[in-house]
């Protein structure tokens, strides 16, 4: 039988945490940082969460596809960021979809729409669940007459490969692992690995313009995609396939980033590579954050390419048991699927000590540099990290991440301010102290995109509130000092007033035209992107 | 005194081919292909060409500004298209703008807008003029009250240069010369190249999603624009100036392409680089265009972004002296600003060896193989070719050219098919026969940009008609074997037909309510990108 997900938290049940990793986790934010659990909640148990009776009911032609148990509707009440998991935890599943329904192909995607926009009801569509910023939590105005969640996981085939082109097209509820496992025989891979891989889908990525693991060149989704085939309440949009066109704005970076607020993504052509067959990775240590910043900037301007190149301060490798925090780290890799990598590593080596790095294992004897030393140690941390929330919420701790991008000019600025922002807005919110950690998560010739993690105490009565606190002050700090509200987490809900603020107005406008037009009933995803008449944003 | 604009064709008065150059094109196209002139007309002088009165009177505050002299609105009347130039040499002038304006800054351009506006003028954005589809050709319908050229041309700074993020801002009407001369103390470059750089603008570039010289990776200027500043009848929009950001769907991408249809791209950042210091060149020559695509296949998909890979046909090479016709050339070039490129160009020759090239020059004991062999010849003709059409034209010979992109899987068919329709739309129209070439402009992992020249003999009488006879029947091919109307060219007034069968209906909608809101009046460049009400388009 199959894995079950949670629906309190990150992957299948049974997964998670080992006793020890916990305990570690636990000791050294006491120990390190004097966070300490402020209460202690139990996992609700699906019979003691009270849902509103379903408002919905599907006709006769679509009950095959949707389901109303309490298990479906309970899972798809929440994605997997802070505010979710709190909810959670409070048994807070007011807004509970009414119905959940699996669409099987196009046709029961366009069924689905015009029976969710004949009811009146909100549809928010569903990928792999994994969004960090409220982007299918189905909290909708009381105009709508009911939520229905689409979930895309029954359309999840890989259709055709075309190992000439390097290309195929696979359907847009296609999850990381059943993409990669239908590609591998063709020799094969999208190599799109961004932290939730194993559980997000293509569509959600290519909605949310997900940011792959590899840290340069083609890491974000947008560059990968060839076509996009979107089913909308006005109809369906299908980009003609190709590898490059100068023919008007481009129709794909109007779909990519769209969020579910435009139509359901069902397919997409994308560029897929040969298998990686040689590798390598090294690790190096710098006594300060922006010194190595330095180094990254050097590797980035290069022309090198790496497939990684990031940095980890000292703060989040001692929280992850990767240091003792007096240095931070950097990881590069170069990856290629014809031939060995040792003529780029060199010369990424040279710029990493020509600013002071130290070599963390020796990567030109060790083929496994990458699983040895502090950056051995904080991959693993890397994986187990989504763990982590399911573990802290329910202690009354705070465990959250944002993200954004800066130019390097403005860097080095951007980075004290936020950082000292998150300090303050934790202190003023909970009258505690917090962890504030950051590393990089992309890097570009142009700028890195800073990745920053806070824990904190919180009160277990006001959890909720202590949280938007720090967010909303957080939030004006990335914007304040000139960067984007997110570079790969999307907007989502939670990132709204932000967003709002960072477009221009105009563009706004012109997508908020592009919605009515597609979606004229204004079914889809309420509230992300475009505003919702007469529904007040949750962070005011 | 600085050099005046010819007003018939490319470039500065007084430069154009020299008179051997002149004779070797013609004899080769008579002696190779049965080409022959079929009549002689004189370069129209200014005297010769009557223009309507204008139906416009700048109002005080602007008189500055413009222009209304036959020089200027003479120089304005036409882009660089095949039937730019039949007209001129036709002395077909009908449609010259009634004002040709020099806005200094944004404030001038709101000004212009909206005196345009009031009057119910069309207002046509000019960057360099060098438009080869139409998008500055004034042809608009008789519902407007005349027309506002808006020449860029005196916005052409380069405002601000940030060499630690490697990026910069400039104006939209400075030219690639001016914008390069700028950047050169600062030691960075913005490496954009295309053919008709001395003659265009950024601004033009951006409107038009322009493809540079350099055949792979960040080519097309979408990939090096931070942001884009536009002003449009409804007002400024400036997007927030970021490395990369997944924030909704990305802003710089809907005015990216808009072709002045939704407003005037006065500035924008943009990512520059260090200057090259090292570079090679190698040359190699495969008996069949069909096998040395797959040369290019093999180069582009093992993951070395060569400055350039390009192939050339036995034809293209031999009606530009730079070969015999038996054979297709590759070019392969790598450039770095920072190290030799010698290991990169190892790799990709043996790609070319093993698909079965035969080195042209050799690149290891020739710093300047690039100037020597076919590739030295055909690199002399390239920087000529803009110069041809103002020789044949008013011999009675149509030349010209189209390009397109197609996935590799497709490429074999579409290049024999298009070839033939060419060939075949050659006869049908004028009874005679053609050359058809071909090369790739650009080349990535997932398929090549075809770029196709012909030329054959048209009667003097009917020589627009005959052009567009044959441009239907090429278009209509490339739309119905798969590729795109335009790589790089962009779409005018010429494409637009087959512009409205490539985009998603879905999406034409969307861009004609974007224009609607930030156009309200349907004053920028009428019949490009979306329909003119009522104005029947050329093509039909």
């Amino acid at each position: 039988m199959a894995k079950r997900l949670k629906y309190w938290g990150w992957g299948y049940e049974g997964d998670g945490l080992s006793p020890s990793d916990r305990d570690a986790l636990l000791a050294t934010l006491a120990a390190g940082y004097a966070i300490d659990a402020t209460g202690t909640v139990a996992v609700p148990g699906l019979g003691d969460i009270s849902l509103p009776l379903p408002r919905l009911a599907p006709p006769p032609a679509l009950v095959p596809l949707c389901a109303q148990d309490p298990y479906e509707r309970v899972l798809h009440s929440f994605g997997q960021s802070q505010p979710d998991s709190i909810r959670i935890f409070s048994r807070d599943f007011a807004h509970a979809p009414d119905v959940v329904a699996y669409p099987q192909d196009e046709d029961d995607v366009a069924a689905l729409l015009e029976w969710a926009g004949e009811e009146g009801a909100a549809l928010i569509p569903f990928g792999g669940g994994s969004s960090v910023v409220g982007g299918v939590t189905p909290d909708v105005a009381d105009r709508y007459a009911g939520v229905v969640t689409l979930d895309m996981s029954r359309m999840n085939r890989v259709l055709e490969v075309d190992t000439l082109s390097r290309s195929a097209l696979i359907q847009g509820g296609a999850r990381g692992p059943e993409l990669e496992a239908a590609l591998k025989p063709h020799g094969v891979t999208l190599r799109h690995f961004p932290q939730s891989f194993q559980h997000s889908t293509l569509g959600g990525w290519i909605a949310t313009r997900s940011g792959g693991h590899f840290a340069t060149l083609y890491t974000h989704i947008d560059d990968l995609v060839e076509n996009v085939t979107m089913v909308t309440p006005a109809g369906r949009m299908e980009s003609r396939r190709l590898p490059g066109s100068g023919a008007g704005p481009s129709p794909d970076r109007l779909l990519i980033g769209s969020e579910g607020s435009l139509g359901i993504i069902t397919e997409a052509w994308v560029r897929v590579q040969g298998r990686v067959r040689f590798k390598a990775t090294a690790g190096f240590r710098f006594p300060d954050f922006v010194q190595a910043a330095g180094a990254v900037r050097a590797i980035a301007q290069a022309g090198l390419f790496p497939a990684n190149v990031r940095i980890v301060d000292g703060v989040e490798l001692a929280v992850n048991g990767a240091g003792d925090g007096s240095f931070t780290l950097m990881v590069v890799s170069f990856e290629s699927a014809d031939r060995p990598v040792d003529t780029w590593m060199d010369i990424a080596e040279e710029c990493a000590l020509d600013e002071g790095g130290v070599p963390d294992a020796d990567w030109r004897t060790n083929p496994d540099a990458h699983l040895m030393g502090a950056a051995g140690a904080w991959r693993e941390a890397f994986i187990r990290m989504p763990y982590n929330r399911g573990v802290l919420t329910p202690l009354g701790i705070i465990s959250d991440t944002f993200e954004s991008a800066i130019t390097w000019d403005r860097f080095e600025a951007f980075y004290r301010n936020v950082r000292k922002a998150t300090h303050d807005a934790i202190r003023e919110a909970t009258g505690g102290v917090g962890a504030v950690s950051c590393r990089f998560s992309h890097a570009y010739p142009d700028g890195p995109a800073p990745y920053f993690a806070f824990h904190c105490a919180a009160d277990p009565g006001s959890m909720l509130e202590q949280w938007w606190e720090i967010k909303r002050a957080v939030s004006d700090a990335v914007m304040d000092n000139g960067g984007t509200i997110t570079h790969h987490h999307a907007i989502g809900r939670d990132h709204q007033p932000w967003y709002e603020r960072q477009r221009p107005p105009l563009f706004g406008d012109v997508l908020a035209r592009a919605k009515t037009h597609l979606d004229p009933r204004g079914i889809l995803n309420p509230g992300v992107l475009v505003a919702q008449d007469g529904y007040g944003s949750k962070t005011t």
